[in-house]
Parts: structure tokens; C-alpha cells; sequence
């Protein structure tokens, strides 16, 4: 069965062929479906087409796919214990080993989505200080349930009535936005750095950052980072750290567990009390194995230094990026952090040049995002980066 | 390190020591918190005591734990692909598997906690129709996020306006309701039958479930029907369908991939189309492993008759118990369908004497719940049951 074949099928019993952000209908033609095979950092479509993968599952493989060391963890612990009446010791010796790790962290939750995580910083932030708003960035992405995606269907106001929004970056707006709720404001979330989908990523202004845990200092709101797509890849602390800024609560998912199922709330001690206040769960939550893997996957990244090492071989893909680009002519702007790239064309504003160039390199096995953010990993080396140029050398003399 | 020691320990890095369902702080003495191997129907804690579980995870183990051709079918799945930049034919299959199966239903969506998927529904539900008020039953749990929980900290009264009650099973209840909101009424929740917690639970009244899909029909809304809890227990179609009613959205989570995370929402053709204009997502939601999980639970659940043989062998359990009960002089009621008992001492409003009793069940190796709905499962055959019930008859002679 060709991939054809198998959205034909799926046509008929999936809304739309797929949902989410898996579908490939806002996609250029010629991206694979379903995929057969994940080894590395290379994925096998069902056609058995091979592609080295610049989007690790939109984020969760950080160490590669199938990697022996983690893989055999979990899989060792799903034989000895995965589901039953309780959590498995795995669960005390993660949250050990997360709250050594981040730094502003003294205790841990853990939950099966991002959203999940973002979702309970928010009922511990109003938990706490008994007030309602949550101040978000406009356009950034905390997840797709109701409160969060209020740019979707079947969404009453009343979900987002109380995420009044405020502009990254700009620090007149923050301070305008918390003004404005004076006296009701729970908390401010904050993404780790200004990626919204189908723009040019902005790193995080420090000044603003350390404005924005003034404001929550004055008004005694949390200080909430979405570290759910950046976590653990540019920094193995929470990502504000580096600006001098220790936030109240942190939300992770994605790859802390390399793959496998697992988000994770962090907390500072003051916050501690609201948390054991709030009755948060869900069925799969205490799951063994996914803990296991995140304990083994959080050795592997500190034993590689991780962040390091994702930003070298990112700046070496984005500076023969650059140098190809030049070199066939064309204007190319690279936004983001080495580690996590957004690749778009100059005047490309509907992504027509980018959707083309993505086509072609997608024939040459690379596969890549015309208006996503992609991720770099401990699976991508220096020479699965030169044999990513070369092919890309070529994609870009066929644009 | 024992039980107690883990405890400690997690008492410094989880708010209140461990949060949600899988807490035991709500239980008496004596209850593990810490679990190190589960097999079949027997779960074994850190202390290496063990128990015949009658929680089943709180439902999610259906088959067994560890079964071995279902485990055999994920782990192979996983060695081959599990997470990716799309999702594995797995995806279709389960898909095609679950709309055969489940009368009402003509497509699928995935996702990961029951809670995503009753969720989901009500988005569906709302942009299908354009309105905004979904009625749900007082006291029945749809899942921990802020619109469901409405008793917890941290959750705004508008996360819940638009989710007012009715009373379940009582038909001027639910006519009263609708009519209050009518102009705005996008559907009605309703559970398999009702089993919230802490009380004696009650089957649905058949009459009680036409009305409510006549009221459905009369103002175009969605009747959704949360069988994550029930689902594949009472029935391997949606739980209404053995009273004559078909739904048109249908949730369903636990006990799907017998353990492995997934949850799934499931739709018949009218509420299509508004599906697909409905973005919800998930960062794990693709995951191949439990989908393949899934595909082997419904073939092993189909092949055993599962609600027949869970229904058998529950009754034997109930018979079993109601003779001890009343050889050792004690009233005892007993509620719900025989696959999902509560089990209550008469007059024991605070559960004192249900509580002592569970406690001289742990301490014979029977992992009881003195006010949760307990459930069965295919693990749970004859020989077990009988186990069980000598273990018990001890226990009630202690009480």
C-alpha cells in the first residue's frame, strides 16, 4: 500500500485525511503521510523513502530515534512495571533529578501533554493568588485545547476571556497589559523565545524578560515559562535562566522523555502549596516507562552537553545554508536559535519559493519546513550535516 | 528502600507527596503508594507484597497486565516506529477497527487522555452547531481539566459557564435543562451510567437515555457520550446502544490500548464535517505504539466476548461477597454493572467501616476501593474470583 493509498483510506474514516498539526494539507504536494521506519535521525515513509528529519517529530526526538540506551530503559521498565494502582519509584527519582536540574525548580507534576503542563501552570498561578488572568504573548502557541487556541473552532469567548494578550518582546506592552488587570492578575506565561508559526523567530530581549519578572514581583503574579518546544535545547535549565531570570512555574513535554509520553510541570517552593491544593490527573500520568526513558534521556543530554553540541552542528547547517543560498542567488533569512532554525526566503511571503525549495528537498531525502520552526538533535553529526548541505546544494540549483 | 522511605522522598519533590487519583492520601493506612511489578491481575508493591488488583489502574488494564501477544504487537511496533514527523498505518487501521466496531461511529481522532477526547467533543459539538452551552450531569466526572473539574482551585468561573447541569436519570431534570438554554444548547454529556464517586452508582434508565436523544434531535445538538470510564466493559459498541440509542460523539480513553496512552474521540457522519474544521493536536497524539496496542485489545477483546465473560465472572465476585457479607452479618450494597462494582456497608456514610475493611483486604493481598467503582477484567477468571473471595471472608471475620 502506497501512501496514496493509505490517505485514501484514511480519508474515509479521519476527519479530513488527518487532523492537527500532523496533517500534511498545509503542507506543499510530495510530503509523506505515514511513515514505516525511524532510526537515528532518518525517517522511512511508507513508499520507503528515506529523508534526514530537520523536525524530530516537531520537537520530541532530542537524543534520536530508537536510541539504544534510553529505548532499552524503558523498555525494561514497561516489562518490570508501566500502568497499574500507583506511580513506580521512577516517578520520586525523576522529579529528583529534574529539580536538580533546573535551577528555579523545587518540586514536579507530570502529565502526558504540553497543553497538560501549560493548562496547570495557569490553575496553580490562580490557586495561589486567588485572582483570574493570565497574560499571554499574542500569537504564541501554548497548545490546542480551548483556553489556548482561541483561533479555533468551536471556542466561546469565555475560554480566553480571562488570557488577555501582550506583544514579546516589547516591554511597553506587558506593562501596559498588567496594568490594565491590576489587582486581578495571576500570572504572565512566556515561551522560552518568540516562535509562532509562519513568522521569523525573535530571541528573547533579556531586558524584557527581566521587566517581566519585575512586574509579576510587584504584583505578586507567577512568572510562567512554556519551555514545551525549546526545553532541554538551548539550555539543560529552565531556557530564562541565562538572561538572569528565575521563573515560578515551568511547563515541559515534548523531549524529556526522548519520544515517549511525558510532560512535566516545575515549580518553585512558594508555589508548592497551591499546587498540592489542585486536583490535576489524568489516566496515563503516572506511567512508568516514559519515566524511565526521560531519566536516561536527562543522563544522555547532560553527558553530551546537549544545548552545546545541538547549537554547533545547527550553526553548521545554517552557515552552509547561508553559503549555498548565496551562492545559487538567492536571499535567505535564518531566524531562531541555531538548535530550533526557521528557514524562510526573502519576500517569500507566501511561502511559495519556500514550499519549492522544501519539494525539492524533500526528493533529494531531506526533509525540512517551509514555515515551521525545525529541531536539531544529538543524532544530527557533522557528517549527516554535510551530507544534508550537499543535498540541499542541489535542491537549491533545481529552485 | 521500602514504601515508606519513597514516600519521604517524594514528599520533598511532589506537592503533598503525590497528586490526582493516584494519590493515596484520600485512602486509609496501609495502602501502597509504590508499585514495582504488575502481572496479569496482580499487582506487586515496593515492599514486594502482593495483591489481586480490583482497580485494574483505574481502568485502563482490560486484558491483563503484560498480556503477552498485546504487548508483543506495541513493542514491535515500537522497535519498528513509534513517533515520527506523521503518524504509522497504524493510525488507519485503528481508525477502520473502531468505526466497525462502534455502531454510531464513521470516523476517529486520537489523542491521549480521556480527558483530550471529552474535550474535543464539546469543540465539535460547538462548532458544529454555532452555540455555545454543553449540559453535563451534577457530580459526574468528565476528566480534571478546569471546564470539568468545576470543585477545584484555580478554575474560573467561566471556564464551567457554558457547561450548566441536569440531574442524571431524571428526564424533567434534562427536558428543563435544555429548555433553559434553548437558543444556545450545542449538546448533552452524558456518562455510560452514573458512577461518580463516593456514591452508590445507578444504570441508566433506558427511558431517561431516549429522551435525552429526543431532546438532542428536537434542538440539532450533539448528544456526546463520555465511555471512557465504561467503554469495552459494558459493551463492545458505545454503552447506549444496548438501550436503543445511538450517539453522535462518543469518547473513550483507559482501557483502549489495555494500559498503553491513548484516547480516542469517535463521530458519526453528520458531526464530520465540523471535526475537520476543528484543530485540535497533541504532541504525542501520533504515537504508533499504542495504536498498535489497541488494534491487538480490540482483537482480544472481540475473541473473548469481553463484557460477557468481565460480566460473569464480576458476578461471581458480587454473589461471592453478598454471602460473606450476610454469613458474617453485615449489610452490604452493591452497585453498578457487575464489571465496574462499588461495594458499600450500609449506614456507612463516612466509610469508616468500609475503610477498616479495606484495610483487612490489603492485608490478605486484595486491593479493594472503599468508594471508587472498582473494575474487572479478563485477567479476573474463575479461579481468582474464588481466591479472592476466601481472602475477603478472612477479611470480613476481622471486621
Amino acid at each position: 500500500m502506497t501512501d496514496e493509498e493509505w490517505r485514501s483510506r484514511a480519508s474515509q474514516v479521519i476527519p479530513g485525511g488527518m487532523y492537527g498539526h500532523m496533517s500534511t494539507r498545509a503542507l506543499p504536494d510530495g510530503y509523506p503521510q505515514f511513515f514505516r521506519a525511524a532510526n537515528g535521525c532518518r525517517l522511512t515513509d511508507v513508499d520507503g523513502n528515506e529523508y534526514i528529519d530537520f523536525m524530530c517529530s516537531y520537537g520530541p526526538m532530542i537524543a534520536g530515534y530508537g536510541h539504544p540506551e534510553i529505548q532499552a530503559a524503558a523498555n525494561q521498565q514497561r516489562h518490570d512495571y508501566d500502568i497499574g494502582n500507583g506511580p513506580s519509584k521512577e516517578i520520586v527519582l525523576l522529579a529528583e533529578a529534574l529539580t536538580d536540574q533546573v535551577s528555579h525548580a523545587e518540586w514536579a507534576i507530570f502529565a502526558k501533554n504540553g497543553n497538560d503542563a501549560t493548562t496547570i501552570c495557569n490553575m496553580i498561578a490562580r490557586a495561589k493568588s486567588g485572582r483570574r488572568k493570565i497574560l499571554v504573548a499574542d500569537g504564541a502557541y501554548h497548545g490546542a485545547q480551548p483556553w489556548a487556541a482561541r483561533r479555533t473552532n468551536g471556542t466561546p469567548e469565555e475560554d480566553y476571556v480571562h488570557f488577555p494578550t501582550y506583544e514579546f518582546n516589547n516591554i511597553a506592552s506587558v506593562v501596559d497589559a498588567a496594568e490594565r488587570v491590576r489587582g486581578d492578575l495571576a500570572g504572565i506565561m512566556v515561551s522560552a523565545f518568540k516562535h509562532d508559526a509562519g513568522q521569523p523567530q525573535a530571541l528573547t530581549d533579556p531586558e524584557f524578560a527581566r521587566v517581566v519578572r519585575k512586574i509579576c514581583d510587584d504584583y505578586d503574579a507567577a512568572l510562567i515559562l512554556d519551555d514545551v518546544r525549546a526545553g532541554m535545547r538551548l539550555s539543560l535549565d529552565a531556557s530564562w535562566t541565562e538572561h538572569g531570570v528565575q521563573v515560578d512555574l515551568s511547563a515541559w513535554g515534548k523531549c524529556i522523555g526522548n519520544g515517549e509520553p511525558i510532560a512535566a510541570v516545575l515549580g518553585s517552593e512558594p508555589w508548592r502549596e497551591a499546587a498540592s491544593r489542585t486536583f490535576v490527573t489524568g489516566s496515563f500520568w503516572y506511567q512508568s516507562a516514559p519515566m524511565a526513558s526521560a531519566l536516561v534521556t536527562l543522563k544522555v543530554l547532560n553527558e553530551a552537553n546537549a544545548p552545546n553540541y545541538i547549537e554547533e552542528v545547527g550553526q553548521h547547517f545554517r552557515d552552509g545554508l547561508a553559503e549555498i543560498a548565496q551562492r545559487h542567488g538567492h536571499g535567505l533569512s535564518q531566524s531562531g536559535p541555531p538548535q530550533m532554525p526557521t528557514v524562510m526566503f526573502d519576500g517569500d511571503t507566501r511561502f511559495e519559493k519556500g514550499n519549492r525549495f522544501c519539494q525539492l528537498a524533500l526528493s533529494q531525502g531531506v526533509y525540512l519546513h517551509p514555515w515551521h520552526n525545525m529541531f536539531l538533535s544529538l543524532a544530527h553529526n557533522e557528517s549527516v550535516i554535510s551530507e544534508s548541505l550537499d543535498r540541499l546544494d542541489k535542491a537549491m540549483g533545481q529552485l
